[in-house]
């Protein structure tokens, strides 16, 4: 699977009982999204980008359309917004950690940063 | 001085020898917006607050007027965007800490929270 498969998924409706990523998982989708770090914070596993803007406005707007993604696919990341930089944070809430849905809602996050 | 007073004020432009508030004008400005938390973050202080939300897309309007004031203001908070919550934080970046400019900035965001 390329990365091309993973921005063309959709997030599954996640349940309290879905399962984590497995260490596999990890290896095959990671690299799909090397700019992402994995950080562990209260125990909870996230993926985690910063995107750099010229100014604060610019910063906006990308906030805006990672909402607007993120609406659509029903899975709500936390975003900072800096001036110059915007950070994104995506973990599953119901199974308080990372889920396939984390790693495909990276990707088109970062396909929106790419135009 | 009263909140009104405060909200009628605009960020004056701030330099890097602008003198942070003393502790007397913290016991005289920090009443004026009694929701907010004066927290030290890598030895900085900053404002603090957390607004409420039904969902993400009425948070993101909420920090979109935050930002357009701003940008009006040229003083650019830090927001985190949650699933029903925002997260505004003030403070002076040139001076490292606080600066009457943040209280005029709360003071303007509560009044955009409150319509």
């Amino acid at each position: 699977m390329d990365k091309e498969d993973l921005t063309n998924n959709s997030c599954e409706a996640c349940h309290a009982d879905a399962p984590l990523v497995t260490e596999e998982e990890i290896k095959e989708l990671k690299p799909k999204i090397p700019a992402w770090q994995i950080l562990n914070i209260d125990s909870i596993d996230r993926l985690s980008c910063s995107f750099a803007f010229k100014n604060y406005m610019e910063g906006l707007s990308f906030v805006s359309k990672v909402a607007a993604m993120a609406e659509l696919e029903d899975h709500h990341p936390e975003i900072v917004l800096e001036w110059g930089k915007v950070t994104v944070s995506w973990w599953s809430h119901k199974i308080k950690g990372l889920h396939k849905n984390d790693f495909i809602a990276a990707a088109k996050t970062d396909a929106i940063y790419a135009g």
